[in-house]
């Protein structure tokens, strides 16, 4: 059979930006039972009756009870007129700067994002391509850029970084700037502290490049992707697509755009799926078994939940190597949790080291990679908090 | 340097649904007189000075006018129950029935719109996989799936098709269905005859496959791909993303998160750079030249501004080939057009005959293919309208 070039990837950077504004525990439980008055002054002029009692705990938490049922001890919320594009573009800004790359190189941009700045027109990857400054001519003819928004729920960034894969690996495209960014806290229905404990923003970006086959980080049994519609009762935003339109003002009232989870069906799916059958199945594929790898990142969805248990299952199948992690201090940042974790932790990052990066979530959805680091990676990070 | 197997890419089926609600030049016409009505009543009843005059011409239009200086005789609107999943279904479901695909065999489902079903979640592509009875299980492991939900503007299909290129071509996947599917009736703003004269609602379905590299119809080479930022003010959705969330109702009411397009912008930036640079740079790089193209596809944006003097510019540098288009009669229906036109055109779709696919819009950004097709193709519509 005639074969062509093939190419391997490696990762050049990644860069993590998170917005200056900590947003603690307590804050958010405050702000929950804000919510709680309004609704109740909403519902005492309308003559109806009030919520209380039981109904009211959608809308209690605390410091203790985030920490000790979701894991996260802080997250970083953007102001109101910072974008999912402004996130994105401050890291990817720090990695141009960092990596020495001249935005003449970049022949791609791949934006994952579930929180677009901008609904069909015009797409994050292209306002993004202006603001870096990559240019539009090569010579006098129009110079190529490859660019994309897309999206997968929460595994968005692991099923983008295969998609960049496959332009790397058939040629197409020797750097690509994999971006993904989240701007969550605006799909934050604050009548419910189900995904309020948990969203949060933040913008990366990744650098992948084209190497030798002999020198590939990945291999293409490297990726694992799953999916089962059959449960996508169970991470849904009720309205704002065509399958339901906004159609008032109730239905904003109501949060009917944001975010709603099914929490225990979340878990009930997860825990025991990626616990052994999700891992089995890509390990098989992969020809690995989990004592090789080194370098575990999970999607940091809830810590208390889903990833500490799913890990120790994994430690139980002979898993002995370190968990990278935002540490619940960022919390779910969705399209950028991952490289957001693995940006934090630059000293782990070792050349030599074998990985394994698992998303999960919206769909439900899973989508896996394991690779090898080959050469150094550029780190930087820009999550400073507010003085 | 070392290589690894590599595939070509053939596609198998092309299938288009559109809904059997026909939507007359007229009746658009009435629709925006009726908004008219509408808003002067608003204005009346909050003491404000009615829209009059000239200022009145944004809703005046008529079956003449949008015949010759847009195109288009009549589209399809979806019913108000009806989803871009609906659409894509429909199309995919006509698709496995006609070209006798086991839903086992399918390896990804690639699903391109700009109007998704639901926003962040859950992602199109996996709501489809359900309902067309893709399995979650391969023996006793989950089966592997790759999904994906993504957009390019109107430049979402054959970017998308690029993105399926690079899964199909480095050995990720053997069979993937691509979806071109959207419901532009729910971005149009009645207020604005621009764009209300021009959107329009179908589904597609293509299925592409792996075959050996010396078959592939296409090659790394034959894909182009532009963007440019600096006017993304030209096609726009003002509201509804993190940049400008919805805030009340007064946003729905002023149509702030449908589709907004400066009309001669787009013509004055893609007339010229489609005739010339654009189809120049891309034919450089695929070294084929316009005389060796039998058929052409662009998608149907503005057949009377924007189509029909670039085809005209083509001709004027050696293009002799077929245009296959879905001849005005059904709108501009985005991620769908291009697979749309082929599906309405089996006759022209001979073994042998080389084709480029030509999409271009909001961005700006353009996308292009160019091929041959190797083998017969199964080619089936549902596009019959309402008796």
């Amino acid at each position: 059979m005639a074969s062509r070039p093939s190419f391997g990837m490696g990762i050049e950077c990644i860069t993590a930006f998170a917005p200056p504004n900590v947003v603690t525990n307590n804050m958010i439980a405050e702000r929950l039972l804000e919510e709680l008055g309004v609704v109740n002054k909403r519902l005492e002029d309308a003559g109806q009756p009030l919520i209380m009692g039981k109904a009211t705990d959608l809308f209690r938490t605390s410091d203790r009870w985030i920490r000790r049922y979701i894991g996260f001890s802080e997250r970083r919320f953007g102001a109101e007129d910072v974008s999912t594009n402004d996130l994105a573009y401050f890291a990817a800004k720090l990695l141009m700067d960092r990596v020495g790359i001249a935005a003449d190189e970049i022949d791609g941009v791949i934006f994952r994002t579930v929180t677009p700045s901008y609904l069909a027109s015009p797409p994050d990857a292209i306002v993004l391509q202006h603001r870096l400054g990559i240019p539009v001519l090569d010579g006098v003819l129009p110079r190529e850029l490859i660019c994309d928004d897309g999206s997968l729920a929460c595994s968005s960034w692991v099923a983008g970084l295969r998609l960049v894969y496959g332009l790397i690996s058939s040629g197409q495209a020797r750097y690509v700037l994999l971006i993904g960014a989240d701007k969550m806290s605006t799909l934050i229905n604050w009548q419910d502290r189900t995904f309020a404990c948990v969203l949060a923003d933040a913008g990366t970006a990744t650098l992948c490049a084209a190497v030798p086959v002999e020198d590939d980080w990945f291999d293409p049994s490297y990726f694992w992707s799953w999916a089962d519609g059959s449960r996508a009762d169970l991470i849904t935003t009720p309205a704002g697509g065509t399958a339901r339109p906004i159609q008032s003002e109730a239905d904003l009232v109501e949060y009917l755009n944001c975010l709603s989870m099914n929490g225990p069906g979340v878990k009930d799916l997860f825990v025991p799926f990626m616990s052994k059958p999700a891992i089995q199945a890509a390990l098989r594929k992969a020809k690995l078994s989990l004592d090789e790898i080194d370098l575990v990142t999970l999607h940091e969805a809830n810590p208390a939940q889903l990833n500490g248990p799913i890990v120790k299952a994994w430690q139980g199948q002979g898993f002995q190597g370190s968990v990278i992690s935002a540490d619940g201090r960022f919390g779910n940042t969705t399209t950028a949790s991952i490289p957001l974790a693995l940006a934090l932790h630059p000293e782990l990052l070792e050349v030599g080291k074998r990985f394994g990066w698992f998303s999960f979530g919206g769909g439900p959805s899973a989508s896996f990679a394991f690779g090898q680091i080959k050469h150094p990676i550029v780190v930087a990070t820009d999550v400073e908090p507010e003085a």
